[in-house]
């Protein structure tokens, strides 16, 4: 299974087939070109293979449309207004279990990160101090790469053998799932528990890692499970929200478990609600929304409950969620009119940081999907890294001279002496021997002179590059903090810079600002969010003034950094080929209509077919399609027939499990019917069609496909053009469209496939090769 | 002119029109009923005649669907790549200008209503210490109700003679807009100045009205004619934007308005984001809503940044919106889980309360409705409201001996001694002897002991009312800031009986933290929003802790407040009986199918028309349809015709206008090309087809419809669902809905009134009758 899933997720390598074509760009000047799939002259060999030109068709697409069919419209039409509303409750119920249980999982995280790092730090503190007088701290160095390998390499056996979809961050994924690309396993139990066990040890780990996106798949897999009202992995059925059985319900859940995992993460109800939408809502539905903003409250608020708690201060609600950016009071913190261009400038420093670490960590993807795609090679990778970190922490640690004196509140919680005289600690250890989010809380709030230049500056170079490789090792981990601390870092050293320049001026005073300033810019830089980032880092700092030169900042980032190169999430989510569908059509798309755009010619099905058609149809390996209209013959010549529904391959597949065959039908008359309740106990793990046997005798009956397809599919006529085609596609959450002529006969099928191979590259429409590996 | 309007703004009077019926409830039980709008026997009368069965077909929509007819697409392929990015970059400009401007306009009331006040108070003030020592009060009271009626009757004679259109807050207004609904004279330059004006005057007016509100439609009208390049009133054109003289741009930025002016009321960027989406956007699309955000925030930095300079500290930027809350120190008011269940209690209240508010409120629209539609009528009862409203100020401050020692810090601006001893100054006079704005960062953050409970109750309970008879009136005037102080002011009562009953406990100590509970609750009880209000809130209070339990306490306070009555947005609009489409259709409208919910037959054209046929068409004012399928007959018979396009009444218009007949462009081979530009032109004030002169000769000629209709309309089958043409329909904007038999001939049109007669009532589907007044 583990093999099947890695073939998957690296499906298209480039080096599997030799040489990896780039799309020619399609429209340049006014011709029209004529597209067609068939033609290899538009396509040239391109010398380095990388495969973000291909799209892979190993795929499968998510049905954000309900399937109409008798049998629903059968059941809608039976239940009462009542029964309407006893779904609300349970929908708002659902999202409330969902918010408890993500703010849970974030508690068990950040309680067991804290402990089991207090344990390391504690630790290694000893061994230092023990070794600081006698010499010999190399065994100090020694015990402390030991430590992190051992944690790295247990997350990263747990990702590399047992489930390789719960390594990195998780968001790339939620976000297909999002946008309607099924990601296998991404939303299962055992991802979950992979992916919490293995973030706790990557950062405890010492990786140069977060832990706040992990958080944001947790709470969709949480969300994507308690929604169901079963575990398919546990084989345990507790018969409630039944409803909730198809991929409409579960995707507007996983959206709530999404924003509750950024609202547990951050303590950003709002940046939870925003991200779930910026990543993944077409149609914006208010009822929905209020229930998503609802998981995301109830998920701050258990966590901060069990926190209080578990900080002997229970009942005091007023924390934030695992990352606690500490509280930027106004006062201190005021900013004027001049310091904004210091700001955008920020900002454009941070794209370009963002963007080199983006262009860094592609080529690494790439030198990893060619030569480190074995299980052991990648825990091997995982222990390597964190050993040098380790290392390279010593290290820094060890030359730097930077020491400062104990503050009477005593901040740190590790504070190390080192060579530093008594009563001083070393500054650079407040950055190194640190969970990252303490350190990014130093950074923002240690009074101005707690570190000098030369220590932040040696701090963010080694901090980016760390980051850099980190990214992408096959451990769960996530990129949030890494790039606020490196942000962080250069933000304060900026700061400090100014107020040297400026020393007369008492606003330039607070390095702290330029802190946050520098860790929203480098943020920003790399993953290119603006709205529900910006929203996320008010909320975190908890002071809404910083708003708009944080936006700015951003927006300043995210045109710098597109300039270079992609967002990393883009640029992970390109690189595995995924037909992921953006918010509008190309710009200059135009040109092309249904006609051009559309699969043709489409496996058609009669209404009444025979089951022999039907099982060769869908054992045909070399379609292998998932949707099939469904028509109907008028005439007795061989004109194409006319559409009459649309019916999916999952629906087929339980109608012959079942044996819904006419003859049957008809002779055992007290068979019971077909129920919806039969699709949705098989929904969404349906059987291959390998698995289902039928006979010869069985082959020759007859099916009759009226009471299961969808007798109203969306259809386009053939001239339409493809922005208009998008523009339904995606705002209905569709995964089939038919196109039919003007006397609605069958001519193609528009898929998410057909539209997602247009893209908008720098110089103009782009058209993706379609893989099939 | 303005009769006109008046006309349209109560357009189904139930006066009119005799008796008004009620629809039945439609689906009870299992039974489906034969829905037959031809069928009166469906309908039965019902004895208090009022008009919120009504749909008044009066209201035209706005096509939110891009019209792709053959010219805007030759003009989509005729662009480059660079051309896309221009039209990117002007639409950001646009947003920028949107967000200053709006900037601008809140500054300017700001500062006009500051000053203006100011006056008044000082005025009387002096007034009032110079006859408190000689006797003669009632003096005091004539110079505060004449200069009160003053400034209303200024108010009042600008909205009630000018611009009826400009009454009240405009946020039902804008949220028809952006819902689709196309309300006569609500973006036009003429209503924003009477907007701007009458605002300022109500305020100064000492009205419980707040100038929060009519800032969202400044900010939306501010956008319509920005986006514009040009304004049709001034008769200027300015030659830019060209590209944005349609529906869909012009509502993307009319949402970026609305935003904008919510960021500069409140300070709330986000807010202001979530607002606009919330009433308006269907699709949700990134770009769009970073846009929306960008408007946001330079909207509330342009406030700040001229509020900074008028109030002498250029260059601070920190201060929030037009409202300023204060800041909420954490420290001091952390709250506890116990106070959970509390807060709840207290947003049933605010939920019952609000309630009763919209009860009456509605009870009164009615009166007014019916008995108060004349000008001068509305003038006097603005006036009247505004004497009464004087008289009890006075008489409440008068009678009240609640005296308080002036603080150090000196925080009433206009503090009133009256009877006071020295150094003492009248505590009601502080709530109704300022601005509302003022009275609420009073209730707020005064120090504990400032209120006795007595002047709380009474001040809660007179302004209750006050509040209730002003919302209606013919002024400018927001409901936020009255309802945040009623909320305020009985929530700090709360505060304070908590507090003398567990006098021990200091968390309870704070009555600031309960008025803010208790103005939250209140709030959300008028008006039922819950997500962008929280948020709202958040950001104006400028302290996140408050997030959670302000969601609690609006989310109960919906639930409760919806249980009796409507938010008071939603009746304002029903009241008027515009065809607004909520976000789901009802949830038992599974029965109902296309077939029953469109109109037909419909009127059709053919491809190549006889003039004398389209005018004719347009001219029949029984019928007076504004979109029009497009038909090509393909065999001789009586058959219906297959559908190939769909043209608007508006183009239609535009062509005859222009002649662009076939016999015409035969002969004058010269003749210029009719353009999109001749479309956009005319856009958006069409000339009725009364004034455009066609010979009879002319009407000989004939048509050729091919390039200038839509040749891809959306259609749907005779059997889909209601939910199903529903979500089509609200997902694309659309404003025709074509509905096919399988050979795709034209079987009905859906339009918006088609789907907005069916609703949700308390007993399950309700029908609304088709008013045609």
């Amino acid at each position: 299974m583990a093999n099947i899933t890695k073939k998957v997720s690296w499906s298209s390598r480039g080096d599997e087939s030799g040489a990896v074509w780039e799309g020619t760009p399609l429209l340049n000047g006014s011709e029209r070109p004529s597209v067609s799939r068939q033609d290899p002259t538009n396509w040239r060999p391109k010398e380095i293979p990388h495969n973000e030109k291909l799209l892979s068709l190993k795929y499968e697409s998510l049905d954000y449309d309900n399937i109409e069919n008798q049998l629903f419209l059968e059941e809608e039409r039976r239940m009462s207004f009542m029964g309407f509303r006893c779904l609300e409750i349970s929908r708002w119920v659902v999202c409330g279990i969902i918010g408890i249980v993500t703010g849970l999982i974030a508690c068990l995280i950040d309680i067991a990160v804290e402990e089991l790092a207090g344990l390391k730090y504690k630790v290694i503190r000893d061994n230092i101090i023990q070794f600081t007088e006698a010499g010999g701290l190399s065994i100090s160095l020694i015990l402390w790469a030991v430590l992190n390998c051992a944690f790295v390499m247990l997350g990263a056996i747990m990702v590399a053998c047992f489930e390789p979809i719960a390594g990195g961050s998780g968001i790339p994924q939620i976000k297909c799932y999002l946008n309607g690309v099924k990601i296998p396993r991404v939303v299962r139990l055992k991802t979950l528990v992979v992916k919490v066990f293995g973030v706790i040890c990557s950062v405890v780990g010492g990786l140069a890692v977060g832990k706040e996106g992990p958080m944001i798949h947790s709470g969709a897999v949480v969300a994507a499970g308690v929604s169901q009202g079963r575990s398919t992995s546990l084989k345990k059925d507790f018969k409630i929200f039944e409803y909730f059985r198809r991929d409409t319900e579960k995707r507007d859940f996983v959206s709530a478990g999404a924003a509750a995992g950024v609202s547990a993460a951050f303590g950003a109800p709002v940046g939870g609600v925003l991200f779930s939408l910026e990543e993944g809502a077409s149609f914006w539905n208010q009822m929905l929304t209020w229930r998503i903003f609802f998981a995301s409250m109830i998920s701050t608020f258990t966590l901060n409950f069990f926190l209080s708690i578990y900080h002997k201060k229970p009942g005091e609600l007023s924390n934030p969620g695992l990352i606690n950016f500490g509280r930027f009071e106004s006062e201190t913190m005021a900013y004027n009119l001049y310091e904004i261009p210091l700001f955008i400038a920020m900002g454009a420093l941070g794209g370009m940081l963002g963007a080199l670490f983006n262009i860094l960590n592609y080529w690494l993807t790439i030198f990893r999907i060619r030569y480190v795609h074995r299980p052991c090679l990648q825990v091997m990778e995982a222990m390597l890294v964190a050993a040098v970190t380790a290392a390279v922490s010593f290290i820094m640690i060890y030359f730097s001279n930077d020491c400062q004196p104990l503050g009477p509140d005593n901040a740190e919680e590790y504070p190390l002496q080192l060579f530093c005289a008594d009563g001083e600690y070393n500054s650079m250890a407040t950055a190194f021997f640190n969970t990252p989010e303490r350190s990014v809380r130093s950074l923002f709030h240690n009074p101005p002179g707690t570190y000098n230049p030369l220590t932040l500056g040696l701090f963010t170079l080694t901090y980016f590059f760390l980051a850099c490789w980190t990214y992408g090792l096959s451990v769960s981990a996530g990129v949030f903090i890494p790039s606020l601390l490196i942000g962080a870092a250069w933000g304060r050293l900026c700061g400090i810079l100014l107020a040297s320049i400026a020393s007369t001026n008492s606003i330039w005073a607070d390095p702290g600002k330029y802190a946050l300033i520098g860790a929203a810019a480098q943020l920003g830089g790399i993953v290119r969010m603006t709205l529900s980032l910006t929203v996320i880092l008010v909320e975190a700092t908890g002071n809404v003034t910083y708003g708009f030169p944080i936006m700015l900042v951003l927006m300043t980032a995210k045109i710098v950094g597109d300039y270079f190169q992609e967002g990393l999430y883009d640029i992970h989510i390109k690189l595995q080929s995924v037909p992921f569908l953006h918010w509008e059509a190309p710009a200059t798309s135009h040109w092309l209509t249904a006609r051009e755009v559309m699969s043709s010619p489409v496996t058609c099905l009669n209404q009444v077919e025979k089951v022999g058609t039907i099982v060769d149809v869908l054992s045909n390996m070399s379609t292998n399609h998932n949707g099939f209209p469904v028509v109907v013959q008028v005439s007795d010549n061989d004109e194409p027939a006319k559409l009459c529904g649309l019916i999916l391959r999952s629906q087929l597949i339980v109608l012959l499990k079942h044996k819904v065959f006419v003859e049957l039908a008809q002779s055992r008359l007290t068979q019971r019917k077909l129920q919806l309740k039969d699709f949705r106990d098989a929904y969404p793990r349906f059987p291959p069609i390998q698995s289902i046997h039928v006979s010869q005798d069985e082959r020759e009956c007859m099916m009759d496909l009226t009471e299961f397809m969808n007798p109203t599919p969306y259809t386009v006529p053939q001239d339409t053009s493809l922005p208009r085609v998008f523009k339904l596609f995606r705002a209905l959450g569709l995964r089939h469209l038919v196109v039919v002529d003007d006397i609605n006969r069958v001519v193609g099928l528009v898929t998410r496939k057909d539209l997602a191979r247009y893209h908008l590259g720098k110089h103009g429409l782009e058209e993706l090769h379609l893989a099939q590996t």
